[in-house]
């Protein structure tokens, strides 16, 4: 940390735990016929994130059987788990989340870092 | 499909569903405090599935918090459901599974397909 007078260099930087780039993965049950609902209301939410300082990259999965627990899987880059957080914070996010048609979708949203990488 | 006379031309091409692209996301249970176990069995099985025709690459993933219903998740891509699913049908694989460590940590292999990508 070099010296500073400004009134951001006299503000502690975040802890690198807050800081460091974080991936967010995101899995959705999704009741049989209704992948045309769920994935309507996800792009929706998924326009106002994508919108934020922070945010870097999404794949969204769909299982390739009918079997599987979570039909789809949201996996997000974001540059810092502060970041990610921030937008959850809003009266935007508040609205979008009370959406009736998201009850019938559960979801485990978990911020993970990678700790190996090949290919 | 072209005519052919040769034996490979003459076996029928797969159907679409098992020579396109997969992400498999495997969810794994890791109890407090073992980490480095998992680690090592993980990078044990791993290095064989990395060895296999068809294997594009991977990302373990490790929790930002400790109370993750998963603590790591690994997402690997596969060129195909086909060759992710030959080298589950070895005795090598059986084997490097049937190691005792692997009780502890059950998880949740599933196959997807990446319907939506950004950034």
């Amino acid at each position: 940390m070099s010296e500073s007078i400004t009134p951001e260099g006299r503000t502690a930087t975040e802890p690198n735990e807050a800081s460091r780039p974080v991936t967010l993965i995101n899995s959705f049950v999704v009741p049989d016929g209704r992948d045309e609902v769920f994935r309507q209301l996800w792009t929706e939410t998924s326009r106002y994130f994508r919108a934020q300082p922070g945010f870097v990259s999404l794949r969204l999965h769909r299982a390739v059987t009918a079997d599987a627990r979570y039909r789809f899987v949201n996996v997000a880059q974001w540059a810092s788990a502060d970041q990610y957080r921030a937008p959850h914070l809003t009266d935007e996010f508040r609205r979008l989340i009370a959406q009736q048609p998201w009850r019938e979708f559960p979801s485990t949203p978990t911020l993970y870092e990678v700790v190996t990488a090949t290919g």
